[in-house]
């Protein structure tokens, strides 16, 4: 039943994502980094770590030589080094040394914050993936991503660092609010849009049955976004260039996220992020009216937003120019070349943010 | 005149090291690193500021679109994470994005924290080391590793990050203090020692010469050192393995360190511990008595001390086990197999340990 996707660097095979509905071959995966006689560390917060803490130190006290837990409080405002610091004195304390291994269980923050304390604790110690969200499960825990906000920058500190592995048990998606479920859609949909036109026709296809959480289509939906994401990285694993195709919807997204300060969920400000660059793209005529208007309601199938109320346009484009993202002042902005093919951009102007951005933006109330 | 030492990772060239006794070809480098259009940061301390910084300007602001300076308080007591954070807020300030640059001006302290900021901004911008001490010259500017001290132990986080350059003007020993210049022979003497005995030979014939700052024979010494540290970190990049014979003389020489609370310099407290490894690998009959006379009056030549007053021996072995150069609970020792080989060894007893610190502290007064 389980699905095994194994990702590459330079040729060379790093690690594997596994994806079950239990935790029951947790196990296999201790055995096969070789766990024995190491000290391990859960990380996760008070939320998820009160349903599946538990079990998961069952599974791992049969093998390491000692087992630790270091639970945060839930939410980006805690994704900090003032965090970051308590848990490497936690492994100072705890004796940790380089051979020993951090787990991270829980969603985005959770994983990012471990892997960035992983990058750099000792300079670097081995950690494995276990998301509990869609959201982490289809995108922030494979790729090597790490890192923290600081002074209201997203993730301006950090350091690319694979896990060892990334165990998904598809079944606690059954513990999610309804609106993180579809959240996850935000990422989910965008695999379809920049690079698998046929995933994203089989997405439309589904809904119904994805939205009830069939567990085959999930496992399915999950395997199929993780590979995308697994070929995108592989080819630019430190995002040189095509990985940032990656971020299409999340340049406007960013802006909205950091303007609704983190009231909308991620995937759901990439959802609206990811209707504005669909927006430019068509207007440009590189994908038609008829394509813009599929890919909103597809979004709106899956619950997730696609227009946004009473947003300043001129603070939003602000901020979207002091994001990260940008390269000697030009923003490599994505757009669509069709369903199925992104393109990077560095000659969008501000009127066409703009544009984007009264497209779905609602005046009113 | 100046000589150039290309280092590789995975057969690759990665960067190089130049030697010159000015900082006249430094433009060179810009050139050859394409720094024209993008911004520098270039982090100092207030003592090698005063001296150097202006020069170096110069030569940067004629190739940067931007030129910052940063300045640390001088001392290890500054490498830590308030720096870190002090020098991320500068930068994201001045709106450094991932194609801008860092320059490490000064010694291991100043290289070691503005390596682990490159190494996380925005996980990871270039930075190139200018070492001004002989200690940061001839080892820590070299091989990647990059950190700051927490919570009273010395590099405890960091991370692996190359230099895009290393680039030495030995005229800047000129400056530094009798007492900081002697301190970097205990690592250059330990190249001798651990691989490369007939280095260890021309020191010993050329004592006169190095103390009289001879520049010729200056930059052969820093010329053979570099190469000897590039030989064994291409070896093993980020300490697997064979890299660890570099801590010859650090196991109990940090231990010494931290008891004195840095009053001895880093290369005073490994000239130290090496005296004390290197007794007890003649203990062992791996050296013999007059190669382990030799040492030690070979270190005393370059001024180091090989004996210290007054240190109670419990107290340091604590300190070492709990030093992170452990592996689970086993101290990687690192002992001489005759003069020009090191030998990785678990089996050292907390008794050899203790004869090692007893041959080396000096009861009384």
């Amino acid at each position: 039943m389980g699905k095994t996707i194994v990702v590459k660097e330079h040729e060379t095979p790093i690690y594997e994502i596994r994806i079950e509905n239990s935790y029951a071959h947790f196990d296999e995966v201790l055995r096969q980094l070789k766990i024995a006689g190491h000290r391990v560390c859960i990380v996760s917060d008070t939320t998820i770590s009160k349903y599946y803490m538990k079990d998961v130190v069952e599974i791992v006290k049969d093998y390491a030589s000692l087992v630790e837990t270091f639970t945060l409080q839930p939410g980006e405002e805690h994704k900090n080094l003032d965090s970051v610091q308590a848990l490497y004195e936690y492994l100072i304390q705890s004796k940790f040394d380089r051979n020993d291994f951090l787990i991270a269980l829980g969603g985005g923050v959770v994983g990012d914050l471990t892997g960035y304390v992983a990058a750099t604790y000792l300079r670097g110690i081995s950690f494995i993936q276990m998301p509990t969200t869609l959201l982490s499960m289809v995108d922030s825990s494979i790729g090597g991503k790490t890192g923290v906000d600081f002074a209201a920058y997203k993730n301006m500190v950090g350091a690319f660092k694979q896990p060892k592995a990334v165990y998904i048990n598809t079944s606690v998606l059954e513990t999610l609010t309804p609106r993180q479920f579809y959240s996850g859609f935000g990422e989910v949909t965008k695999y379809g849009y920049i690079s698998d036109a046929p995933f994203d026709a089989w997405l439309q296809e589904n809904v119904e049955k994805l939205i009830q959480k069939d567990s085959e289509a999930l496992a399915h939906m999950i395997e199929r976004s993780c590979n995308n994401k697994r070929v995108v990285v592989e080819e630019d694993p430190t995002e040189k260039g095509i990985r940032a195709i990656l971020n299409f919807g999340h340049t406007l997204g960013h802006a909205i996220e950091k303007m609704m300060d983190f009231q909308l969920l991620h995937g759901e400000c990439v959802a609206i992020g990811m209707v504005a660059a669909a927006y430019i793209s068509q207007q440009r005529g590189m994908i038609t009216e008829e394509q813009l208007q599929t890919i909103q309601n597809t979004l709106e199938q899956f619950q997730l937003p696609t227009k946004i109320k009473n947003l300043d346009e001129k603070t939003l484009i602000d901020i979207t120019k002091n994001d990260k993202k940008m390269d000697a002042g030009k923003i490599k902005f994505i757009l669509l070349d069709g369903i199925g093919h992104a393109v990077i951009d560095p000659t969008v102007t501000t009127d066409e943010m703009l544009a984007g951005f009264r497209y779905v933006v609602e005046k009113g109330e």
